[in-house]
């Protein structure tokens, strides 16, 4: 497999700006792979993902970003970012004592599903050590107490630093990330939430959704922000339910939506196939 | 086809009320053609829907209510229902200027798909008359304004009554019910509401919807109460939308759920499916 | 409303083409209003559409294909269709006995949610002319038999030809249709299939799927190719059953589907959003 | 947890049956905890689960069987199971390569999220041997050749004899399973397929839907019987896909789809809510 370059933009439209990124790849003999875009016609604003094989391609690898950043992105005030195939991204884990979003991520990444590198699990309870040690990935506890929670966190940081982590999975995290981590990792922290948002944010949302009566439940992925379960939606599913199902159903049936809803966002923002604009996600296909 | 009775009851449920109500019915030669129950293991409350040939049934149709109550309703503190199949509901639609519903509504109605009576439509716009003189139902105009809701709220409860209507269908009616009229009408007024409640509660939801950047929409339909939008759910469905859509878009797919949402609580409701307890359904099938 | 021109093409993939056709109508002045274009890139295939407002378009309006194939088309081999947003397309109706399908097609047309013109329904009974004579639509009846099929069929032919129509809907007709007409209305003639294709092509599949025992139903557009039941499929949906269902019931529940997969696909064609290759849709957004 | 006894049976439907057969949980003290009926009014067959706790039970649970036979069964020509709680069900997997249903089993099964033992997994090939030991399950390698096949499955019974195992899950287990097996195990071999079933039927279905051109893909879990992949359905699903989908995007997709659907299946066989009549499930909720 020849080493992609990934590159992901969005700016105000104007004519030709395609043609000009196109041309900025194929001048230099790259080898596009991968083209699409789409353009927010109320805002006025293009959106757009290209990937090219770097094998000729002219421009060295370190240098292309300096180089599309002078030939391209200032004349159109782009906003960008460009990865590189061979260089995984390091995602880190949190979790608190529920299983099966844990099982579902390490099933895939022992699988070899996805392009990543998970070099640790960080969890305020030490229940789900063993499920850890069976994937055989370092597992850190960091209890955490009113009085602790910052102290805890800043060291939280630290190793997710000296790891080189690059994006952060709440798989089930039962505790609120504080506003300092949460703007060192802009759009690079995922949560899972147990309801189809904006119904039921909060907590015991399966228990809001039975006390409501609704036919349908869902779950929904969204990156974090500091406005508690209002980030930008990555995805959501949902499942239908009857007037039999009781909280405790509800909760068994939630599990498998939010294992694959949470698998599914991680797999787009790994492929890098998602632009975050305006507390909303442009999805790729 | 036979004449058919209807009984849908609920009560605190004990030993032996199933058989119990089976007897009442085959002692007096009803033929069971239907019988569907389902027990609440939270409230302890069985809910039961029963349906029977009244073909040589012992006891005459004007007196039924009235033996079930005091042979079985008492001794089991049973809240009940009984409806005849020959004594066809009597339904009004309400509406606004908008047309999908009512056309779906009239078209079922037309092509005979529902055991019902659609006598009167009221609009507080005359925009939609001619659907109304299409399908040859007579149309009455109230026209809202803040003055005068009470008193043409006041007449329309006179002409409902004097129609002998059952139940109301609020296909995308813009006015607020009055207190007065859901009294008269508990859970027989039939609203849709083009969101997944409870999300994007009150006005403009799509629009709400496209703001939050959901990656899916649904609709409801739920009987109208005193709370806004808070009534027991009948039926939701949903569609997956994308970052293409638009709100203009989202009107448009969101058309279809709404008219076929709404038409299938409908058809529940004609077909005495529904028992209502605690502000939420139980929908036999 | 401005006239805009829509044009559909799908040739051999090489760089440039997307740039060169939006030039060719930017330097005549013409507004972009839509693009999206999609690369097959295992048969290596360019998919492309693109629309734009007509009001400054340097190109008169009748002289724009010749143009287009001139400067474009020949150079890369395309295959292509122009369409202009003031032409509105005309489409025939075939009906059989069943109503359904009609109610909404007619129901929508009357709402003035598409831009189409429906100059007559064609049916081989007498049974829906009441529903065509509500909407103010000429209802012609062909009965047709083993003996005179190619005779009626002929006359249908000379009918729709006679009304300038471009395209047909068969909505629930239940006679197949010849080779003649197909290959006179080539990817113009939308089926919709009771099942879930390839699922239960041919008679009866509801009673099919009951004996099956399948879980959840489905339906499915498709256009009328030689072989039946598959052409190129345009739109599918399904709903989930039970046990509990009967094959009547599979029937009332199906119709649904039916027609809103029905009309969803109609939709599509008449914005002109579809492009058959290799008997499979590229459906636009 | 109080031991449960479940009680599954159909017959010809006659009045009285639920009575008395709760009758028989009933005056012998046992507390009826689950009740569900369905009736067939075209086949008039009554189908039913009961459970029911053990704890004050009169009849011991070795006789239960035997007393029920000759007090019920035999009067109604019943076909009939009795489980008890405390005896969890002994479940086989069956795997070849793929891995993806294999670890979500496994993942369940460890989280203790079903009332299962699996004692053992078998497979014609060796490479998911890690993932099993992983999981800490003995791991059997029979590899098959058409010269072998009997032997070997031969001595898989043997194993499968030995382990006490009661049904056989394939979790994309890419071998014919022979008749003498299947006879063994009558509706006690759970297979996945990778399509929405009738559709594709054989081998590889999602190749067989890209070239179709389907829009929607789906994968179905069923008893094995002798007709490949025409055996009892007892769970579907579906998810949506589009013209930019590949063959290798489907596999992909459908992975998700597929695990799921086999453990929901899995998980309706192990609580033995599942009856089997006719080539069709009756699933109990």
């Amino acid at each position: 497999m020849n080493t992609t370059a990934k590159l992901l933009l969005y700016c105000p439209d104007k004519q030709g700006i395609i043609t000009e990124v196109s041309n900025f790849i194929t001048i230099n003999r790259g080898n596009i792979v991968y083209l699409d875009q789409y353009v927010d016609h109320v805002d006025n604003i293009l959106f757009m993902r290209i990937e090219w094989e770097m094998d000729n391609f002219q421009i060295p690898k370190e240098k292309v970003k300096d180089y599309f950043d002078t030939l391209c992105a200032k004349k159109y005030e782009m906003e960008f970012g460009i990865y590189f195939s061979d260089q995984k991204p390091r995602m880190a884990i949190f979790v608190s004592k529920l299983n099966h979003c844990l099982f579902d991520l390490l099933s895939r990444y022992t699988a070899g599903e996805w392009d990543v590198e998970i070099p640790l699990i960080i969890s305020n309870h030490e229940d789900l050590r063993p499920v850890a040690e069976r994937f055989g990935i370092p597992y850190y506890y960091y209890p955490i107490t009113k009085e602790n929670k910052a102290e805890q966190e800043r060291q939280e940081m630290e190793l997710l630093e000296r790891e080189g982590i690059n994006f952060i999975v709440l798989a089930r995290y039962m505790q609120i990330i504080s506003e300092r981590m949460i703007e060192r990792y802009p759009h690079n922290i995922i949560n899972i939430h147990h309801s189809f948002l904006p119904a039921f944010i909060g907590a015991k949302p399966y228990h809001q959704a039975f006390v409501r009566g609704v036919k349908i439940i869902g779950a929904t992925s969204h990156y974090v922000t500091q406005d508690l379960d209002a980030g930008p939606i990555i995805e959501q599913d949902v499942i239908r339910i009857t007037h039999k199902d009781t909280p405790e159903t509800l909760v068994y049936k939630g599990k498998d939506l939010e294992k694959i809803v949470l698998s599914r966002a991680v797999n787009k923002h790994i492929e890098r196939k998602i632009l975050t604009y305006k507390n909303k996600t442009v999805i790729f296909s």
